[in-house]
């Protein structure tokens, strides 16, 4: 077994849950629409995906999707499909292609969702992971225990890089951890990334010089290749200590090359993933991609936020954050990462996010949270502080804030989610 | 107008499509979900995303998508949503993370579709293009007019390195202009690519010097950058004349990467595509995402196959080959490319194909339809060139079959679709 790529699928079907999964084991390995003279039993036998699991869980009257083949019925269940390692390779790209790539298309699936992938220690060994992950994040920022608060530089675009430094001190000077640039900006004209670290990493290396504290910056560096990489060498000569991308944008070939050539943490934004996992019917799970970006080499991951504004469940949220922090396959080493909260959050959201994980090793970012605290940014980043103390001690937030007017504050001017 | 991007929706609401189009162009650009003292009105005209075109078509009593905000009705529409430049600059990965970024997860939205992507000159300009397109694909291959005709080695996995030259020997011998791996066959143990390529090279180097046609063999060398640029090395030496690559595993960035490397046409397959756009609800179209795949530099692009054994409407092919076609802006050069037609195709697909595009600048691939022709991989190339000079004489492929047996014999084993 332990050589075997495994994938399990939420399916529907025209033709039934048993034959989609013949379909789609065919499909995926040595199939074609007719049955080729060269492909002989034994060749099947040495190659083939294999059906490990097949169960019906219900039925539907419509297709969930646009099918070319139409039936009075459309079974739905679960299947798990492997692999033999000697077919691709433990190349994350070209694992990509076989378990998420034509059978999204057949015709004898109304349905099909990616839930979940078992990868074997040799793809586990022959890749990368994070270089950082959650202990050596802790120790750039000099955080060793508690959430790491965070926030965003808003506007998102049309700051300068001094108008942009010049916010970031004030949130250095505030306490803040954690800074990042908005996954819109990045390298436009209005705000070139190498003006933009310039200024921003004056401003934090003074900081560090005058109160020991080294605030993270995630500069958002992505980009075609050649770019990043000299991206790379400025933040590293400027003393930066990490490095924000849009996965999606990358690509699992661009994360590689980018860990293989960053000497800071890879922070990285899954802007676009509504697209892959929204639509109950088609899709992919964030706890089985999430497993390819950390063995490509993302050490922090965004998971969206409890109580977001987008329009994920907190329980899909809550999963994602507990996936990231989960030993990637129970091979190999373990490779967590960081998971990064954030959209609409306040003290409000802190305690739930703790206990979703049962843990404070995460990453807390809010926005308005902090700018728009009836007292100033200093007040939003000690409310969120303060919140999480409230959850080491197993107290409510609320009574937690009788003595204490920052998060009062903030606990009156958000609303609950 | 010409140096703003502009992309077009089509959108579901809860709070009806203006307002949800105010909502996807700020949180596109400057927007947070509280408005930030930093945020001036002079900021937000500089930088701001802006509505081009908003018009409602319809309603749902409910919503498409699972959706945060519940209403009545949802309002249905088109909307135009366009960003200055300077805001990300002419990058595509940035430029991705802008048009389909954190936009599908909005509780404004209960369905939304990337339609179509007009992108100015500056963008055009800064980014390669296709380095051969059609003219230079049919330089190298040596067929200078018609469809270009071509396979894929079939079983997908399993043949060893020579079992896979066996093939291509006698699909050479037949008369085939192009062979392609499957995007499932990449650098296996069971048949690594260099095995592969010097088994599958002296094989058709051979028969190009006792014949003077080189087919063209598009070997997959999907793989980390550094990997691929290794292979590109060996392929270059061996005499190759094509790579392949599966496009979603390599993102924006890994394609370019790719393209600035590579000295051969690169064949774009997009294995994933289902992901992306089967759902009526959420996804983008194929001729937006196109559009960055041909600027990243894709020479030839896969667009599924008229009657496919897939879930795309005929109509759906073949808008997606005309789109590879067509300019990819009004503004700077065309950068058309190549497109592939595949998926059950046989010598009835072939005119078909043909009219969608009124042209024959096209690579037609077929696996059943020539390795299963009851006379012989031989006589099913001949089937599919006198299904296009059918097409070219203006004559019905069944009135063209009389005087000609292969593609008689083809009509009769294959299912017309």
């Amino acid at each position: 077994m332990t050589n075997r790529i495994r994938a399990t699928y939420e399916i529907e079907s025209p033709v039934g849950v048993q034959q989609a999964a013949e379909v789609l084991a065919g499909e995926q390995s040595t199939g074609t629409f007719v049955r080729l003279a060269a492909e002989t039993d034994e060749l099947r036998d040495r190659s083939a995906a294999r059906i490990e699991h097949c169960v019906v869980t219900g039925e539907s009257p419509t297709p969930s999707l646009p099918c070319r083949i139409t039936a009075d019925r459309y079974e739905r269940g679960q299947v798990t499909i492997s692999w033999p390692i000697a077919t691709m390779g433990p190349s994350l790209p070209n694992i990509l292609a076989t378990v998420a790539g034509n059978l999204f298309e057949l015709a004898e699936l109304s349905a099909i969702r990616l839930l979940d992938l078992h990868l074997p220690r040799e793809v586990i060994e022959a890749n990368p992971g994070p270089r950082f992950g959650i202990a050596g994040t802790r120790d750039l920022m000099g955080v060793p225990e508690g959430p790491m608060i965070g926030t965003i530089i808003k506007p998102s675009v049309g700051l300068s890089a001094a108008e942009t430094a010049s916010l970031v001190r004030d949130l250095a000077e505030a306490g803040i951890d954690f800074i990042k640039d908005d996954e819109l900006q990045s390298n436009g004209p209005a705000c070139p990334l190498e003006d933009r670290a310039n200024e921003v990493m004056a401003v934090l290396n003074a900081h560090a010089d005058r109160t020991g504290k080294k605030v993270m910056y995630a500069f958002n560096i992505t980009g075609e290749i050649d770019e990043m990489s000299r991206r790379l060498d400025l933040l590293e000569e400027l003393g930066a200590t990490c490095a924000m991308v849009s996965l999606q944008s990358l690509g699992l070939v661009g994360l590689r090359a980018l860990r293989e050539r960053s000497p800071l943490p890879v922070h990285g934004h899954r802007n676009g993933w509504g697209l892959l996992s929204r639509s109950p019917h088609i899709g992919i799970s964030f706890p089985a991609m999430q497993k390819l970006w950390r063995l490509a080499g993302a050490d922090h991951l965004h998971v969206n936020g409890i109580g977001n504004k987008f329009t994920e469940s907190d329980e899909i949220v809550a999963e994602a954050a507990r996936a990231v922090q989960t030993r990637v396959s129970d091979e190999g080493p373990a490779f967590t990462a960081l998971p990064v909260f954030s959209s609409g959050q306040t003290a409000w959201q802190v305690a739930p996010s703790a206990e979703a994980l049962g843990n404070e090793d995460f990453l807390f970012c809010a926005g308005g949270g902090i700018m728009s605290h009836p007292d100033g940014p200093a007040a939003g980043i000690r409310s969120l502080r303060q919140a999480a103390e409230a959850y080491r001690l197993g107290r409510t937030v609320e009574s937690h804030a009788t003595e204490r007017p920052e998060l009062l504050s903030a606990l009156t001017a958000f609303k609950r989610k």
